[in-house]
């Protein structure tokens, strides 16, 4: 028996889009003489697609979408996710397609809602499981989170002990440690119902999320025997072969797809897909970025040169009289060895003018803080207007220590469509800088952009430690706070300074407001600012916390 | 026997703040002699709490402030609403508060998981219904949606048919015909379980969230006897009365409540409480605003005076070559009928000054969209550069019509902290900006502001009718379409033009983008953007939706 897993990139609301690349995929499934291809959860609409789950017509024309590809696929067993309505209840489903049509459907019994999901707020969950026969071989359909709680899972599939194979169909989104997760409850699944396992994981990037593909088969015993491309389409295909003694094997059927080397490869990879994803999927060509020499501009620069060409980035320097003259040679050298289009446009004219207007109110001054962020603002509105004038994408290049602490200027350089490093902690910044220059085989990002300690320059002899504690310190004390929702005490008791501590916790709830209003960015944490984290702008909890 | 409903405005974190105000009710409480005070849903922590529930600290923390509470109001019984944490399990949850010690918990059944609430997210369900007896009075004990599904209701307080009166704390957010809706669920709930109900709501602004109070008894006959105060703290005291034949009657211990007028008076009223809350539980005294001559920051400016009084609001003009005459001097006049501090600050030097230093880059032009969006950018970052110098919170200006349709500056006009009328549409901008005049009893707003044509002044002779639909039609159509997830045809069906249907939806759909990226505001219709409706940025329904 041979099963396909057809790990496609699906963009969420084109159905008709969906379903032509899936027929694709069904013809080259044919050739190789499957007898069952399996797609991701959702495949049909795309995951996820939210609100428009609350549109009657959107179901409709998704069981219109799935009805026809099942027409369209009459030679083998298919099973595609879709979303399925019924009168004033949705359900998470997978359809079986047979002989031209679907033949029955699963419904999704586990419905996560916590993270960045929320299935309870559309579904309804089923209650029924489904087993279908295939060559004999007898499998139970499930879908995404049905198999992360084992214990749920032997219930729901107690009594029908002549299953040997587990389906999973899937939307599960990447973040650094989440395939060794995956690879766990895989594992754990295979040896508790002692039965192999044929995983088939959604691909590509929608809005703050990057699903990584990586599908995989296991046998009976838990073993991992193949695994699917990571970050990319692939149609993964393997032998299954029962024993006698009850053991189900796998053999696959093509040598094992290239994985990442390390899991700074793999955020680099999440990166390059989520940035060529958001553009492409949204219809823009080129995207825009203001090169300012230090390491976070350049990290994003060098990224989305490699999703979507060198020929679609345009840096600009936008200097002013307190950016030194390394910087400003850093920004075109990096511009040169990335061979992209690049400006310079001095700000200095534009922000005397602004000063010369301002002072006509009472109290406001060249030094200080809003002098500082105006510098900010200046450059947001040139890249704006130079997005507006272009049709071009104006790629943010905040990262996540300072998204976490507020470090940014509202409407200045948080101006733009997309941040590519908003979740990527100062400290990997510059180990991806690295491994951007080893896989480039060259100096790409040149080597004082590395080294040099880092400033905002908005202000003479400015620098970020001026401001904020190390990042090494930082970056352990927002992974405890933000991704774990530690307690001072918990943070304090681990040995962070407690002094340090307040004022970080102090600086993250105070910014809640401008992390609200921060254009979306690639998630690679257990826990990203955005859907993933909610939290209330107006909020006292922070000043008392632990205090009570 | 005596019912008190403490409907008071607590400060979502604050626990040592709310505990206190409820301290003072309590005593106010037990002076007029009640027998039981009932306090709101999640009163201890404020509503919603978001993910503060997912930090363990947080929910010890509310354990801790119920337990001192509780230890507080020995003399009375006292229901108040509090996060429950078990260990993996949180719980939505009502106190008993007895001889100073929490008597008995009551966990919520029912829990929302739909439009801007998330309690599956966070909250585990009870199953448990809670009779507690007070004076020979069975009362259960319900929270919130437990008593919106009558036929849930009625099995799940089954066989217990002493039941009298039906206790339901709530935090129930406002939007126009929501008391409608609430008067009848309860109504419906006297009638069907032949109970008294005591309705005790929140009152005050949350993020974009204002809870309107209006606290409720009602006879077991279904008649509504008593209501709080609309959009204020109030403590509504009542007697009841059990009478031979199982009747329960309220007699109300104080002459009735003045309660809005009509829907724009109730809209008016919300969100002066929606900014003056937004504005204060933040820390910012003053608020400060462009002033265009326009309705919708005449509005804005209006409601802001009504909130936060005049001497903390501050209007500043910032003209083109574009803005006519008289809506320049229209901005004047209206500063100066509310009395606010006034500055005009002409952008043309900027302007040209941006302009020069744009030129510098081919393809750059002084007409077409960059160059309006432009105008709208220079006055974003001269707001947002006294924001930052004296620390006022800076309103945008923009109504739910345009912020639907995408008719707004990314980053300009759209770039602040707060929008007041972010969620009301243009038509009904009109109907406030009279109700305004008619409020305050003189012209506050000019006549000529309300009569003029619209128009963002960006290019000569531009008007608003230029791009978009005539308003009654713009505001049928996304009614239609954002608040009641309409399908083309659908609407085309109601009689609305298909082709204007079709540029609407269109346009909508492309600029979610834009609504992601600006500026909470106060719900105020059963559907806000936000996240009362979430939908994908990358999203290709919008361009193939009922064409499959």
């Amino acid at each position: 028996m041979r099963i396909a897993l057809g790990q496609f990139n699906a963009v969420v609301g084109d159905l008709a889009g969906n379903a032509e690349k899936m027929r694709q995929i069904y013809a080259r499934a044919v050739e190789a003489d499957v007898d069952l291809l399996a797609f991701p959860e959702l495949a049909i609409c795309g995951y996820p697609p939210e609100d428009l789950l609350y549109k009657r017509h959107f179901l409709r024309d998704c069981s219109l979408a799935l009805e026809k590809l099942a027409a369209d696929c009459p030679d083998k067993t298919v099973i595609v996710g879709f979303a399925e309505g019924e009168v004033g209840k949705s359900y998470n489903s997978a359809a079986v397609i047979r002989g031209g049509k679907v033949h029955k459907v699963y419904r999704k019994g586990m419905l996560p809602n916590y993270g960045v999901f929320d299935e309870r707020r559309y579904f309804n969950p089923g209650a029924k499981p489904l087993v279908i026969n295939i060559e004999g071989l007898d499998v139970a359909v499930t879908i995404c989170f049905d198999i992360w709680n084992i214990r749920w899972l032997r219930k729901f599939l107690a009594g029908d002990d002549r299953i040997r194979m587990i389906l999973n169909i899937s939307a599960s989104p990447f973040h650094t440690g989440k395939i060794r997760a995956r690879e766990k409850v895989i594992n754990a699944c295979a040896n508790e119902l002692n039965c192999a396992v044929a995983y088939c994981n959604l691909v590509g990037g929608q809005d703050e999320l990057v699903f990584d593909g990586r599908s995989i088969f296991a046998d009976s015993t838990g073993r991992l025997v193949a695994k699917a491309k990571a970050f990319d389409e692939d149609l993964l295909i393997a032998d299954v072969i029962s024993a006698a003694d009850g053991t189900v094997l796998i053999e696959p059927v093509e040598p094992a797809a290239r994985q990442p080397t390390d899991s700074v490869d793999e955020i680099y990879l999440a990166l390059v897909l989520g940035t060529k994803d958001y553009a492409r999927k949204n219809g823009f060509k080129k995207v825009l970025l203001g090169l300012s020499g230090g390491v976070d501009s350049s990290v994003t620069a060098a990224i989305a040169v490699v999703a979507l060409g060198s020929e679609n980035v345009v840096g600009i320097s936008m200097p002013s009289e307190f950016n030194s003259p390394e910087t400003i040679s850093d920004a075109e050298k990096l511009a040169g060895n990335l061979g992209i289009e690049f400006h310079t446009i001095p700000i200095g004219p534009i922000l005397g003018q602004f000063h010369k207007s301002l002072q006509t109110i009472e109290g406001w001054s060249d030094e200080g803080i809003a002098y500082e962020n105006l510098q900010a603002r200046i450059r947001g509105c040139i890249l704006m207007s130079l997005s507006n004038r272009f049709g071009s994408l104006v790629l943010t290049t905040g990262n996540k220590s300072e998204t976490a602490v507020g470090y940014s200027t509202l409407y200045g350089d948080t101006a733009g469509g997309f941040g590519i490093i908003k979740d990527v902690p100062k400290t990997t910044i510059y180990e991806l800088a690295k491994h951007i220059n080893k896989v480039g085989g060259r100096q790409i990002i040149p080597e004082d952009v590395i080294t040099r300690p880092p400033s905002a320059e908005l202000a003479p002899n400015q620098k970020d430690s001026d401001s904020l504690p190390d990042y090494d310190l930082l970056d352990k004390i927002l992974k405890g706070y933000v991704e774990e929702d530690k307690s001072v005490t918990e943070l304090v008791t681990e040995g962070l300074p407690e002094d340090v501590v307040h004022k970080v916790i102090r600086m993250v709830d105070r910014n809640e407001y401008k992390r609200r209003l921060s254009p979306p960015g690639i998630k690679i944490t257990p826990k990203a600012f955005g859907k993933d984290r909610r939290l209330p702008i107006t909020n006292r909890y922070s000043q008392n916390q632990d205090t009570v």
